[in-house]
């Protein structure tokens, strides 16, 4: 296992449309991308880029993550942190099913099945307690750039 | 304002030295740097390097800050949060007087003066409930690069 990129932050909010208004008023993004659902994950997403060191816009992005539904995961996270605030963050890999793997054979918990993410490619969850308290997402890089 | 690069985040850790075998042994780090001590601010920290877009070791840093004495201001986050977790997150600006100016003039509370953080320029804290529930560290870019 080879410490990947840091793709993104998760960030829970209650109000997608007031992140959004946050992020480019206040905090001055650039470039942030239209919300869209993810009805199997039960969540709203946007992403907001952010500058690299060269200053392109490729750097982390931030995920906006809105509760879809009632039964949405996130519901008991903006339960408890009415605000929003920091929820997880997710590391590329060249190879989900190795990664995975790793994981398991490390000992960590995988919290249900490799599933397609935000981004289009397989992703899995890993147990926060396990992991220094970090809710982490393992992505699989996308082809043909990020 | 216009948005910078995110610098880093910052996760608290219980054990450093747990967490620097952490990062080195399950999640595949290349590059850790030295811990070293911040007193003035009851810290311990050492910095996580991943790779960009392009594969150098320039993307977003991961700042682990153990508590360092009994006064540490992270001490109460470590006492709810006992596996760790994460912390806080760091955007680079280019002028900091003229962030602090900008973050005034928009009504976000500022906590304590500024003063110079890990990288050696000058930084300031935003208060998580003003901010979406994030404590957000605003950091001068170090001069020269990153």
């Amino acid at each position: 296992m080879k410490l990947g990129r840091l793709n993104h932050i998760g960030v829970a909010v209650p109000d997608m449309q007031a992140a959004l208004a946050y992020y480019r008023d206040i905090m001055g993004a650039q470039v942030i991308t239209e919300p869209f659902d993810l009805p199997e994950q039960g969540v709203k997403v946007a992403f907001v880029n952010t500058p690299d060191a060269h200053g392109e816009p490729t750097g982390t992005q931030i995920e906006l993550i809105e509760p879809l539904g009632e039964s949405s995961p996130i519901a008991g996270f903006i339960a408890k942190n009415p605000a929003g605030g920091q929820h997880h963050l997710c590391y590329e890999v060249e190879d989900i099913e190795a990664a995975r793997e790793w994981f398991t054979t490390q000992g960590k918990r995988i919290l249900g099945p490799t599933r397609i993410g935000a981004h289009g490619t397989p992703i899995f969850f890993l147990h926060p307690k396990d992991m220094l308290g970090q809710l982490t997402e393992i992505m699989e890089t996308p082809r043909g750039g990020h």
